[in-house]
């Protein structure tokens, strides 16, 4: 075979077409990597599913190829679904040194830290992945250590933006190492993958250090007040610059919220935090302080009910209570879908007195179309996929590209499971792949399906009646109930009369099946659910889940 | 009893700290009157209810003094609740032509139309009920025909804006009557009630004539190209000016959705849209006309599952099927909490090869900062109270009104169920009453409470399980069963093993009772329930709801 004639397969198996759970296989021949392995939260409708997962089957299938998965930073959406990736193959893990941090956090948490394999690599590194050379650029994002990738393949170059920005002015480590993706675009770039999240809004995003500037102004305007400051638990240079603040006006820091405390934890020991030491405090040196000399840093940034600054708001914090002038700064923006549990928090604080601020003190760490018209135009590449985004954010990248003189038959909007392929002298998709998502429930990983969700769906709008009969094997008659016990449809106690009308017409269903010698149980309880569903909806115009169990003496 | 001691008392039965459910009573000796009478759309954790309305039981206890319910505008949070209300407490409605016409569909709808004495006023129209002298003013907003009330009491006058907005160049009828305000404030004004939706907004919002232009604009570029306009059914100017566009550029006009059908047939017919009647085509005439010849008006603006533009975005519309290159106008914001499911069907018609186009076709119908501002200054109360908005846009107009030189002790935020009580010397807080709101679920009202709420909580997170079995009177032994049936928990079909071990559970759990001689069905049941529930917490960490039946042969 003419290796030069070899097409290069790219197949997303997420992170397109919604937010999370990003993951990219990328297939030359006899070797794979996989870049990113992110998690998905769960969308309103599926009820009860803590998170979602990518389906790794091709990889299961193809794991002769895997040479590793390559991480582009440490955010839940691109590194939350590694154990369970993991625990199905065992390939080698390569990311920079926060992120390989945090993924070993959560691979402790479940119990495989010893069994994975992990490398720490620098930005500027190059390391070799079977035929595939993978090089790692430094970038900017909402989190330290992120960066691109520029997989070198005998199809050619192909340049993975990850999640990025363009800040001048980071506040940990180096703006994103723009010289480098000139360079490569100079050489010829086969492919551009690049980060379409923010491809509607106009303009640059503003640096991170301005954040500094406006916690410097709140500090300044809030003496003798107590601060509270909600924010992303993952996002350390924001977490960094409030204990700026904090030190330059003389305040201890309090860190509440399990998640902030863990990522505080382990970006102090790897120093991207610097803080004294004796700034921190705990709950039981709190009181100690004068509400003026405390800044608290919590979680709950989007209202997260369970989160602490929600339960502080709800009065349900077991240390801390919202005093009438705190004054609690949102450092961040409601996520799409979030906006409604935000507003209820921040009215829940104005009601206790608290003055609550939510403007200046948040930046995005996604590139906005100014910065996204530079990458395009240092890369220059042949081919262009969008990607991170919802269908209408790729779409206005793809515009974008177009409006930089990129042919439209260049570009390619692709659907997780799609597989891609490309050379130097054509590209496009040939095929599909499943890849549809898997649900985690509990310790139960898959065991959720669009059955179980459609009965939970069900149950959680009309509740369910179960009706409950003993008949005897020999007489075929009702020795035992009918029983009802009904939950989630009507307050029992006060509707007496329908649960009694109730019973009586199960008791006729089942007169007229004896009538007509119908023996069999299934269309008896068929008999039954049929009669109590259209008694129920011409009574109340609901339609509960109806359980019938009958059982032989 | 000295008249001009008494106080009037001002008591908000919704509306506040809350969008929607507008009602408040005011009451002086033995007169009340209600003003607007609204329903509020149900949060997220109201599982499987339709609509929230208030409770009116203080209304019932005083029913002999109860004049009459009094209505600002046809909106639904303004109208909505009127047939349950009227239901219990038949008195005299009184509104403007548009808001009594939309009335009257909701009352034929529950078939009390009959029953019910409306009364249609005129803005600038006076009408005497009991003490109180009303006086209807002519203001702005998203529907025609809208109206402030002065409540003339022995106390002073109450100005109360409704929904409102400053609009010099409104497409129905004429700017909102400045100079009644002027006049009254001139005179004394002894409290202000006014809309606080966007205090939280600078400047002035834009007259709903720019939405006009833009529809030119848009019309004028999309030719030969189907448009599809998504809006509120209730915003009749809106559809005029869609029509005007229609007619410009000689499209004939579909309208689509059940509430825009009802509104539009309604406002056609009371002259609030004017519209040449061969301009409207069915489904039927669709086919006859090219995509560049036809415009369609619907519903699903706000992304709702059901409605039309959303059932066109998933194709399961019987008639219209969205086109290639069908330009679709979202003519509307997203109301805070549906922003997601606005995405999924912007995301879902773009995919489709539709371009969308959500910019300058929406104007607010509630008046800015720089509006509520004119309205304080005209109207120089001596006491305010925001209404109309969560708690966050109520406290920020307090703030305003401050701004303005009002004292503080002047300004009352009111939670609903607040009896407040005033006069020329004193205004305060006297008192509270019940106002839970009360759950409408199909044809039930107020049957749905917080128990059956929570139990649909957890039937929708983790499902149900059902134990079952039948027991011997005289030998106390178990002759059926246990028979578990799940659902909403696992896929069963896979989860052989799991419902074997839980059955294996349940039956030493009975075996245990047997041996300690427990014969008491309770406490049978309650070990059969809590040996279950930590075997399925150590398998699989899900708490589903656990029903145990125990019959009796």
């Amino acid at each position: 075979m003419n290796k030069n004639k070899a097409k290069l397969k790219v197949i997303p198996l997420g992170g397109l077409e919604q937010i999370g759970m990003n993951i990219t296989v990328f297939e030359y021949e006899e070797d794979i990597i996989v870049v990113d392995c992110g998690i998905a939260f769960p969308e309103d409708e599926m009820l009860g599913i803590d998170l979602v997962i990518p389906d790794v089957e091709y990889l299961k299938m193809n794991q002769h190829k895997v040479r590793g998965i390559v991480l582009t930073h440490g955010h839940e959406d691109h590194i939350g679904a590694l154990p369970y990736v993991l625990k199905q193959l065992n390939v080698p893990v390569y990311g920079t040194r926060l992120t390989i941090g945090l993924v070993e956090n959560k691979l402790r948490e479940h119990k495989i830290l010893n069994d994975v394999d992990r490398t720490v690599i620098t930005p500027g590194q190059k390391i070799k992945l079977g035929c595939f050379n993978v090089e790692f650029i430094r970038t900017n994002h909402s989190i330290p250590d992120p960066v691109a990738l520029a997989l070198h393949t005998p199809a050619g170059t192909v340049i993975h933006t990850g999640d990025f920005k363009v800040d001048f002015t980071p506040i940990y480590g180096k703006p994103i190492d723009l010289q480098k993706f000139g360079e490569l675009g100079k050489k010829g770039v086969l492919l551009l993958m690049a980060d379409s999240t923010n491809a509607e809004r106009p303009g640059f995003t503003k640096t991170e250090s301005s954040v500094g500037r406006a916690f410097d102004d709140l500090f300044s305007n809030f003496k003798g007040k107590r601060i509270i400051v909600a924010t992303f638990a993952s996002n350390v240079d924001r977490v960094q610059q409030i204990i700026h603040a904090a030190g330059k006006y003389k305040r201890k820091v309090l860190v509440e919220g399990r998640s902030m405390k863990n990522v505080v934890a382990t970006a102090i020991e790897l120093g991207y935090i610097k803080m004294p030491k004796k700034m921190m405090i705990t709950f039981e040196e709190l009181d100690q302080y004068k509400d003026g000399q405390v800044v608290i840093i919590t979680t709950g940034s989007q209202g997260e009910p369970m989160a602490a600054l929600s339960r502080m708001a709800y009065d349900n914090h077991r240390h801390i209570q919202i005093h009438k002038d705190d004054k609690i700064i949102f450092s961040s923006k409601p996520i799409p879908g979030n906006e409604k549990s935000v507003s209820r928090v921040i009215n829940t604080l104005f009601a206790k007195g608290a003055e609550v601020i939510f403007e200046d003190t948040h930046v995005s760490g996604h590139a906005y179309q100014e910065e996204l018209k530079l990458i395009h135009t240092l890369v220059k590449p042949k081919y262009f996929v969008p990607i991170h985004g919802e269908y209408k954010h790729m779409k206005k990248h793809a515009e974008l590209a177009e409006n930089l003189g990129m042919k439209s038959d260049k570009i390619t909007i692709l659907s997780p499971g799609d597989v891609f392929e490309l050379n130097n002298k054509e590209a496009s998709k040939t095929g599909r792949i499943n890849s549809q998502p898997i649900f985690v429930d509990g310790l139960g990983v898959g065991d959720v399906g669009s059955i179980v969700l459609r009965d939970r769906q069900k149950l959680s709008q009309d509740g369910l009646m179960t009706v409950v009969l003993t008949i005897s094997k020999e007489t075929r008659q009702v020795v035992a109930g009918p029983d009802i016990v009904s939950r989630g449809f009507v307050y029992v106690r006060e509707s007496g009369d329908l649960m009694g009308e109730a019973r009586e017409v199960v008791v006729k269903a089942l007169d007229q099946c004896n009538n007509r010698n119908i023996r069999d149980w299934g269309k008896i309880k068929m008999a039954v659910r049929d009669a109590l569903r259209d008694y129920l909806w011409i009574k109340t115009k609901r339609n509960p889940m109806i359980l019938p169990v009958i059982m032989e003496v």
